[in-house]
This record gives C-alpha cells, structure tokens and sequence, in this order.
C-alpha cells in the first residue's frame, strides 16, 4: 500500500476497526473529495463502485487501499444477476456491500467534506459511526437524555432495568452541515436554507417508528444487515430515482424490529457540499413522492412471521408482501420485488457462508493491491 | 399586581401567552429560587401548591402574582375527594394542574435555576416550552433533522407528504443540565456525574413508544391533555415515590397516542441544582423499579377503544384496565385506580365545561391579586 501524505500525522494512531471495515464510494468522477478525508480514511479499504461509462477512467488519490468496480466488472461478477444493481444511479453502490467480505461497511457520497464541530475541530465521522455501532441500541423505550452508553450519560430515572443491556446496533445513519438532505419541492422552495444546527446527539430510532435514511453517510453492520441494505432499481430505464436509499431504510428498518436490532440517527455530521439540481431531481423524485403515500402506510403495518430468523428469510418474506400489496400501485413495484429476490440470490452466491471471513480471491478491475 | 424589580429590563417586551398560562411549583420552603426566574416568569401567574405542614408560611419574592394553595386548602376545596392528591410528596403539583383555569400549564421544581447555552445566553425555558406547545408534532414518522417546524430546518427528503401538517402538541418535556434526573441506583454508583451536553434539538417522541417524563420542567396544553396528568397517588401513606410524574408520563402518552396528540423533548433546559438524597430515594423508589417491569408491558400493549374520544373517557378507561391487569402486581394499584377515577370527578367538578375560560372565582389563601 503506498503512503505518501503529508497529513498522516492526523491519522489516529490505532484506527478502529482497520481490518473489518470496508468504504464504499459510488462515483462518476475523480476522487479528489478523498484527499480531506485522507487523515480518517488512508488506513481502511476503499470498494469504489463506478456508476455510468465504464471506460472512463476514475482517478483516485495516490495512497489509498482500494478495488474499483464498473459496470463490466459487475456484469462479468453477477451475470444475469446484474440485473439487480442499479445503473447511472447511486443505488449501485449496494453491489459495494454484496461484494466485500468485511463485517462493517460505511459508505459516503464523493461531494460530502469533513464538517466540523461547534469547537472547530475536525469530525471524524467514521470513527463516530463505529462507536455507534459497537455500542447498544435501545429500541424499546426512549431515553430522554439520549444515547444512554455516552460518556457522561446515563438511562434517567423510570427507564426499565430489563431494557438497560440493549439490543445490537445493526445502522448507524449520520447527518448533514450545510446542504440538508431535501426533496425537490422543498429544494425548489428553500434554494437557500443551509443546515448550520449541530445537534450533539445519537439516538437509537424507536422499534415501530420509520425514518427517511439517507445513503449519503451511513454505516452498518453487514454480517447482521447487509442483505436488507439493496438500494433498488432506480436510474437508467427505471421511472425513479432518489428513492433508494429510501427503501433500503424502510425494509431495513422493518426487518431490524422483527429481528430485535438497533437503528441509530445524529452524529457524526458531514459537510455536504453541493445541492443537486431540484430540476432534475423533481423529475427523479414525482413518481416516488406520490407512490410513498402508499409505501409508508404498507411499511408501518408490515409483519413477519416468526419463522423468519434471518436476513434473508426476512428480505424474501417482504419482497412477497411487496408484490401482494404494493403490485397494483405500479408494475414497477413486480419488477423491484423480482429484483430483490435476484439481489438476495446474488448476495449469497457472493457470501456462501454467513461467516465467511475471506472468502475465494476476486479480480476486480483496477485494485491497487 | 405588585411590580418592584430592577431586573425588568430583561423580561421580555412582549411574554408569549401570558394571559393562558399558569406556572405551578410545588414546594416546601421559601420561593427564593423565584429571583433568579423574575425576568421570565414575573409576567405570569403562579400556582403554588404548598407541600408539608400547612401552618408553615411560605415566602414568596416581592413582585410575583400568584395564589397559594396548602394541604387546609386542598381539603376544604375538594372535601373527600383530595384523597386523590398527594401528601408530602411533589406529586401534590397536579392540584394546581386542576385548579387552573388557563389553556396552559408549566410546572418546575423550587431547585431548578436558569441554565445557559453553550455561547453564555440564560434560556428562556418558558418560552421556548411555549414554542413547543404551539407549533405541531410529528408522532408518525420521525425526521432526522429534529423539529421540522424550526427556524432553519424543515421535512427531509423521504418524509410522506401528507404527514407534514403534524398533530396538535399536548406535551412539551425539558431537561436539565448539571443534576441529571437518575435514579437512585443510578445516583449510587455514579455520584459525581453531572449532564454537561447541550443537545440543541426538539424532538417528538414517536407513537407508540414510552419515555421517562419527568415534572421537573413539563409544560402542556391543558384544555386538551390536562385530566391525563394525574400523579397519582405518592408519598404520605403510599408504599412508593418518585414515580408520579413517570406514572403521568405512561398515561399521558398512551392517551395521546390514542387521540392523534404530539408529544415533544428536549429543549429546553433547566440548570437542576442539587441532588436529592439517594439513600432516601432508594427507599422510596425500590418498589416502584421492581413493579415497573410489569407496568411497562402493560402500558406498551394497552389499547384503547375508538369510543374513547375525551381524554376523561380515556383515563377512566384506563382505570379499568389498571385495576384489570395491576391489581394483581400489588393492591397499591387497586388503590391507584380508585384514586384515578376519584381524581376525574374532582376535575370535572373543578371544570365544569371544556371550554370553561373564567369560573366561578375561588378564594384561594395567600393569593395575591
């Protein structure tokens, strides 16, 4: 691995998680973001997922670990199954999840910077998520003074002892200085809001309870989630986009109550650059805005029978509710269910076994190791 | 009205709500911590609910509007029916709750100091409690950013449409910096710790989850939420404390949970003094760590059925199921569930009409208008 920076004296000297976490960047450009996250990022592998023209060439910053995949790599790794990943989308940086073999993944669109906190120093997000998720979530019962394992906070007074060991978190979903994350309409009618609020919280979301989970800065667990986390078909040949992070948060978040895991939101923040265009992404977003509507009330009732113990048995068991249900909204929703039992299909080709640390040597194209 | 304060200058030129709300304090001793509180709560009236020894004169600072209420007073006014408040413990607070005839209601405790945010500003907790009650909730469907209706912030991408005129808040919880509210074996192991993080945010606490209320600074709507904050049944002749407000807190959210109510936390914050004595609140409390196992499940499955439309109708429901299901826990709860609905009557009697703005005038001792 080279190792060239100037900045390495940041680095933290023991980074957590070195060899169990994989970042997954889904990219149509050159990595330049990634020399501000140098000092966060160097010591851990990178899985770049090109989206669009596979031959351009994507330049990525001297002295970072990585493998990058385009579009013939993940044809020639999925065959048919490529059906499932998405293209000119940023959905189809969930083929970065399938593909890696590590347990954490984290993954960060290329126009999010480092943010700072209120004191001015520099946040280090990732390592924000990993305390996020290798500590307790607490789904059933809210916790008036937040995360309850911070240093310096507690469960307050009433908070049931039994519910004090929490649960695994399997999500940790981090936020947004300066551009929020909005819709179009809300873009087209606060062009100029910023997000300047730092919220110096994490907070477990309650078992029952959806939220809108963006893909812009996220990490998980992967043995624990990963299947649930398919971003969908959006983009190319598909009538949306900009919903994918969307349903991966909702299926993941139904599938985690029924298996008992924990949902993070707040910290860390990332400083997100550039809005996109609301043009564009009112013509992404109409079909999904007025869809939703049926979504949300078919997500906040879904059950699962108790014979699903696992991921996958979960994902398969949704994905048939979704054909049941949400099939006559639109055809496209028969088309995202087929997709999701591909996604499922291919996932575990690509992960034999649930426990499968290094599993049989990939050729991606262009790995700097 | 008396009005003799050099710290006038601070108060606010034009104090939210002033005619509809009452600020309650139980309490024992002289009202000094009021002088620290002028500049805010000069502006209102007080309802103090006099705890203890009835004989016992309470000082309260020059230039406050307030009636005074004492265990004689109680008595006299509600004859057999002050059975339902209780005596020599804070959970008295909620005579004043029934006493009131204004639309809305802030209760702290006499250890509770003005707080200031991070950059030096002394928190107007009253106003900003107000800001909560008068701007909607979000109960079905959790936004990452926090309060959606805040200066700065709005619904992010992915959050239904139709969900984002929000529901009428009823509830409006904040915490406190320095004296965490903990419990008693929390206070034992942890006695130096001490609430030093700002949390800059509101937030709902979505339907269907529980959380820890706790009375120390609680504001609410009580036209729409008030014969639901009962404190039950504490202290004097009662085998626990310390679990009024949290008994509040359960019945109070499944009702409002029933009737499509918000309820918020977070901002704002007190400065709470001191601790009380943990040795004492173990006593008073250990019963009540030990029943709330059972109380939980109860209150996290209990439903109500659509013929419950009031919130009297709601409590006196729950009543039944109390007595149903707690009886058995202990024959405390049976005594509780008689003292819920006891409580009820007083308030309709106290209340003839919902809409009732100015009764029949009553003639409080030590009122000083």
């Amino acid at each position: 691995m080279e190792n060239g920076s100037s900045s390495l004296s940041s680095v933290p000297s023991n980074p957590l998680l070195k060899d169990e976490l994989d970042i997954v960047i889904p990219t149509i450009r050159n990595l330049d973001f990634l020399e501000m996250w140098r000092p966060f990022f160097q010591p851990y592998h990178l899985i770049i997922v090109q989206d669009g023209d596979p031959s351009k060439i994507i330049r990525v910053p001297d002295g970072f670990d990585y493998e990058l995949y385009n579009r013939n790599d993940i044809n020639r790794i999925l065959g048919s199954k490529a059906s499932c990943i998405s293209f000119k989308d940023s959905a189809c940086r969930c083929f970065g999840y399938m593909i890696s073999k590590k347990k954490y993944i984290f993954t960060i669109d290329d126009d999010c910077f480092v943010a700072k906190d209120p004191s001015g120093k520099e946040i280090n997000a990732l390592e924000q998520h990993i305390k996020n998720l290798l500590s307790p979530s607490t789904p059933f019962f809210f916790n008036t003074l937040y995360d309850p394992y911070h240093e310096g906070a507690d469960f307050v007074r009433g908070y049931p002892f039994s519910l004090r060991e929490g649960v695994p978190t399997a999500v940790s979903h981090g936020l947004w200085l300066n551009i929020p994350d909005y819709d179009a309409p809300t873009q087209l009618v606060k062009p100029l809001e910023r997000n300047t609020r730092y919220v110096d919280a994490v907070l477990t979301v309650p078992k029952g309870t959806l939220f809108p989970m963006c893909g812009m800065n996220l990490a998980f667990n992967r043995e624990v989630i990963g299947p649930a986390m398919y971003f969908g078909l959006m983009g190319d040949g598909q009538p949306i986009g900009r919903y994918d992070d969307m349903w991966a948060g909702w299926c993941m978040k139904v599938i985690c109550d029924h298996l008992g895991l924990g949902v993070k939101t707040g910290l860390p923040y990332i400083w997100h650059s550039k809005a996109s265009n609301p043009f564009v992404n009112l013509k992404k977003e109409y079909k999904g805005i007025y869809w939703q509507e049926e979504l949300i009330p078919f997500f906040q009732t879904v059950t699962l029978p108790k014979e699903c113990t696992t991921v996958q048995k979960c994902y398969l068991e949704l994905s048939k509710q979704v054909k049941a249900k949400l099939g006559k909204v639109d055809d496209y929703f028969n088309k995202l269910t087929d997709a999701m039992v591909t996604w499922i299909e291919a996932w575990d080709e690509l992960n034999p076994s649930v426990n499968a640390g290094t599993a049989a040597a990939r050729k991606p194209n262009g790995a700097a190791k």
